[in-house]
């Protein structure tokens, strides 16, 4: 048999394989050696001994340290009491790379110092499942919209102004001019939308916030949908049927990685629509029933989420939010015109807000009244505008964190984990 | 029956259905007339007779122009002789906008103007046909790296520093230092394929090339494997199965757009493995019998990669360039030092390069050497060169450029339509 990987080990029983990739751990007893072999694909026990292996393979195991790059010719061999099920009996092992003095050794580091080492860090066993497990919800999130008849239509990195505000920009010089990096590729969605009735975008987007807590990376990637005709219901339904899918997908799929992280699923094996729905109002009344100080009017803050996400075992959906603090672009409540036809979904266990979204304006005279009162330039809106002007149709969407909704699935504590190179405003590097 | 798409119109013959979209073109005869309906998924023929549809409702002829958008209520009926098969006998028209200056006209229109208006021009069936293949390309990229055990691991947009020289990077201010907007995730893919084995990003990437040809822009996706393990012609074979897997997926899912585009399909349909190879050299020499001036040692320029790949019907493979015109962490070819293992393929038909890849030096002494000669910080690669301090293994990648994927396979002169708001030396909006 050639080269194999550790995923595929168990068609190969009774046979000898070749494996490509890393001595993760290794202990001896006496007469025989084993070696945790690791390939990116899994883990497995390699065992040496005199008897079935060549003296210059039996006498590496000094030679051979944490993450020494080594090629394991052996035969497979299975075994309930090893680690997966199967082991290999070593005939050879041909070393890549012997290595002494890897950093990240079998034990706890500070965070900083893993940080530093992002790059090799990456090879952990709990990263690798993080990074499995982030790999499973970004393929469910295409494979929903997919599935769904929407089109991915991607949306401008480089825009000439801000979707929302102007603070939290990152600046290019654009060929003598001023580019900003995209905050979000809704208002462009909103033109393929009519274009393709059904559509998605999905790509990094920034955001140079001086914030230092767990929730923000300056660097993050969103799923957008967008789709003509909708309206906030079904921008609800839409929502709750996309976070259940990815949450289930990830259950199916990523057991194991679920496991190397301790997560307890049970709160994520009831991720299923319907999700509550309450508005802002409602909301609000649990903040004060919870003896918190807030305003009407206000918009909530991480602790107000985790105390309002708490009272409910699924993810909630708040919607109708004053409208003074949504973007200008939401429509307002037929019913009250104080209030936006915005959602928020919040998720449980204390994550806080995965997704924003809301049934946008489509009313040319209203959507100028609004740019006007926002404080906008006119002119810069001028394509946006055209929206309203020739063929325009209710629509609605939202977009969903991918970096948030894999901190929850996983029950990280800090968002730093879930992308392989984290950018905070402290971290560029590596 | 509620609200379906014309996609699925199939389903409900015989039945009432409600369509909701746009109307895209229009004709009377007198006592019928006929609309043509698009939603995004489609388009179809919608006949208004006063027989079958109320006064209010046949009266709408005079007062709907190109794109007003409208709720269509009627009964659908099969019909050999209607564009799709079937056709919409229709009840009720619900107005949702009467529009009556739609600036593009179904004539033919100037570059600049349809440029200027790319919100609304994206409805063109031309445009929806090209970017509904690029959501299959897309689609089909993933699907095919997923299938074949790699895991999906982000690189980040922002980096310190330059992968491939500072002239043609977009800076940023990144709270109080320098920040460059990526170039390639390759040499964070070697970090993420040292843990999980095989690996591929997917994204945005940037080049703020001063370039007009109809081959750039500054703001493009590229698809980037990478692979512990693989030597060059691993990454060669990888690379004819994943742009044959793509183009093939393309001709099975997109005929009726490739058909609207016109498309000769002939030479796409032998897109399959093997691609020929040929060695830079011998690429030389072709040159050389066309006539071209070419001196030994240069790069190719896209006048020379057209003559090149005109030689043959499927992409080709060039591989073994001389060093000085690759990157420094290309591995040279252990029988010839002035070479580097790199492989570009070029699409046929004139499209050049779609590709530029190879095997990467794994020796820290070797790299350490080129970064010095290069002229490079070695305290800036510092992460890098760990890569192969700690666990190095021979590893290889490519990146493929979506737009020039897309342009190949939909056969357009000008990569500007390829992506739904192109960006380039002279465009930054809308």
């Amino acid at each position: 048999m050639g080269w194999v990987y550790v995923n595929e080990i168990s068609n190969y029983d009774g046979k000898e394989v070749t494996l490509k990739g890393w001595l993760y751990n290794k202990r001896s007893s006496g007469k025989i050696w084993f070696l945790i072999f690791r390939d990116g694909t899994g883990f497995i026990q390699c065992v040496v001994s005199r008897s079935d292996t060549d003296e210059k393979t039996f006498q590496l195991y000094d030679e051979l340290g944490q993450e020494s790059s080594i090629i394991v010719h052996g035969i497979v061999h299975q075994d309930r009491r090893a680690p997966g099920g199967y082991e290999v009996i070593v005939k050879k092992i041909d070393v890549v790379q012997a290595v002494h003095d890897y950093p990240i050794a079998l034990k706890e580091h500070g965070i900083d110092f893993l940080m530093d080492h992002r790059h090799l860090w990456l090879r952990s066993p709990k990263q690798v499942a993080i990074l499995r497990i982030r790999h499973t919800v970004i393929k469910a999130c295409r494979d929903f919209f997919d599935s769904h008849g929407f089109i991915l239509a991607d949306t401008p990195i480089f825009t000439p102004t801000a979707c929302e505000g102007t603070t939290t920009l990152f600046e290019t010089d654009y060929f003598g001019r001023k580019a900003y990096l995209t905050q979000s590729g809704q208002l462009y969605s909103e033109a393929t939308a009519a274009a393709l009735g059904k559509v998605y975008c999905f790509g990094p987007t920034f955001r140079a916030e001086k914030s230092k807590t767990r929730r923000h990376l300056t660097e993050f990637w969103m799923v957008e949908p967008e789709v003509a005709y909708y309206d906030l219901d079904d921008n609800m339904k839409l929502a709750e049927e996309f976070v259940s899918y990815v949450v289930q997908t990830v259950l199916k799929e990523r057991k194991k990685e679920l496991e190397v992280l301790e997560r307890d699923i049970s709160l994520l094996e009831k991720v299923e629509p319907p999700f509550p729905r309450i508005t802002y109002s409602e909301a609000v009344e649990i903040l004060k029933e919870n003896g918190i100080d807030f305003e009407w009017g206000n918009d909530f803050g991480g602790a107000d989420e985790t105390v309002i996400s708490n009272q409910f075992e699924k993810p909630v959906m708040i919607h109708r939010f004053p409208a003074k603090v949504k973007a200008f672009y939401m429509k307002r409540d037929p019913e009250n015109e104080e209030l936006a036809l915005g959602v928020d979904v919040l998720a449980p266990e204390g994550y806080g807000e995965i997704i924003g979204g809301g049934q946008r304006e489509e009313n040319y005279e209203i959507l100028r009244k609004r740019i006007k009162e926002f404080g906008l330039s006119e002119e810069v809106f001028k394509w946006y505008l055209d929206l309203r002007k020739f063929g325009s149709v209710p629509h609605s969407g939202f977009g969903m964190g991918v970096e948030r909704a894999v901190a929850w699935i996983c029950g990280l504590k800090h968002i730093r984990e879930t992308i392989p190179f984290p950018r905070t405003i402290y971290r560029l590097e590596p």
